[in-house]
């Protein structure tokens, strides 16, 4: 699927995408072997079409409501990643589940980060999740996307602690600036070819 | 509870009885405020048993056949603890599920730990189950015991790293090591009423 030296990234965000701005950072710096090619997001107002502007990545918002069926709405999601020539798709704060035909579309080579140790706490407010269970324990998941919610192989995970005064504000700031280390050094592993999707339950991993 | 100056124990235990032993140790050096009033085992062969005895403490085989019904053996499970004065029953590998009638005895005092981040991988074969996920953070859970399987309030946890060359062996040996610090840190927090059963979810802790 590589174009070049370089992976190519298609990065979807609906929000502030900080995680977005690290992958940008560690793309600039050097220090992966990849580019964003292209930012998609639902929201034409996001912050990550900005941050995609300011960087000269070239920036698309597709509104959902503007489409018909979900299919339809994912396939232009999947054209214009393709057209990009996205080798790889990072969900980076996008607030949609994408579909199984998205997911064909690029053979699995679609990831996301998620606030959990997963599999505990997938799906929304994962941390809010794990501050009403009362882990001590919580941190972040870096996996490829398959069709259930958050259930895909895991690339890497980070543990971050959870504190006596917490609330879902003070532990989403802790577990995020893990992600902004984690997400990059998971796109760095599958640049150099050292994980790949697996046809099973994991990851295919070489390091 | 709290009888005299340190908390009373009862273990239970079913085998090797290697966290029994961290326990043991933790409260001869005087590292936790508690003592060991009796070891009971459903396995008269339980090396755990012989930890006790060396130790001097009070050991107890109660074989489950020689009982009718699971309340009548949970009963003497709990008179047994009962009479050795405990205020808290530690779950040491008892590879027996305790009764909500054991639990009401004991008014909640009742805790266990677990070889994984809990509420991941609860009931048997943690750390395989661990390795078929492919999570690439474990650890283990102290936690107060409910009805549920592996659901109670969770007192502390402890994080350790999935190699990615780990057997069932190597990922247990490397969590169990985590397990002995962390249990009689948890029994310590109890011991000086940092932390105590609550009503709720969430255990009720001051520290």
């Amino acid at each position: 699927m590589r174009s070049g030296g370089k992976l190519n990234l298609a990065a979807l965000a609906s929000g502030n995408g900080s995680n977005l701005q690290a992958l940008i950072n560690e793309c600039e710096a050097g220090r992966i072997d990849a580019r964003i090619a292209i930012v998609i997001s639902d929201n034409p107002d996001a912050k990550a079409l900005q941050r995609a502007r300011k960087h000269s990545i070239q920036a698309v918002a597709l509104e959902r409501e503007k489409f018909g069926l979900r299919e339809e709405f994912d396939s232009a999601l999947a054209d214009a990643a393709e057209e990009a020539g996205a080798d790889l798709v990072c969900l980076a704060g996008f607030m949609r589940l994408v579909s199984p035909a998205f997911l064909d579309r690029f053979n699995g080579w679609v990831v996301n980060i998620h606030p959990a140790l997963l599999p505990s706490f997938p799906g929304l407010k994962a941390q809010k999740q794990a501050l009403d269970y009362g882990v001590k324990i919580s941190g972040c998941t870096v996996h490829f996307v398959d069709e259930g919610v958050d259930t895909g192989p895991i690339i890497l995970q980070s543990a971050v602690e959870v504190l006596p005064d917490d609330t879902v504000e003070t532990l989403s700031a802790r577990i995020l600036k893990q992600e902004h280390l984690l997400y990059p050094k998971a796109i760095q592993l599958i640049a150099k070819g050292a994980v790949k999707p697996g046809s099973g339950r994991k990851a295919i991993s070489h390091y």
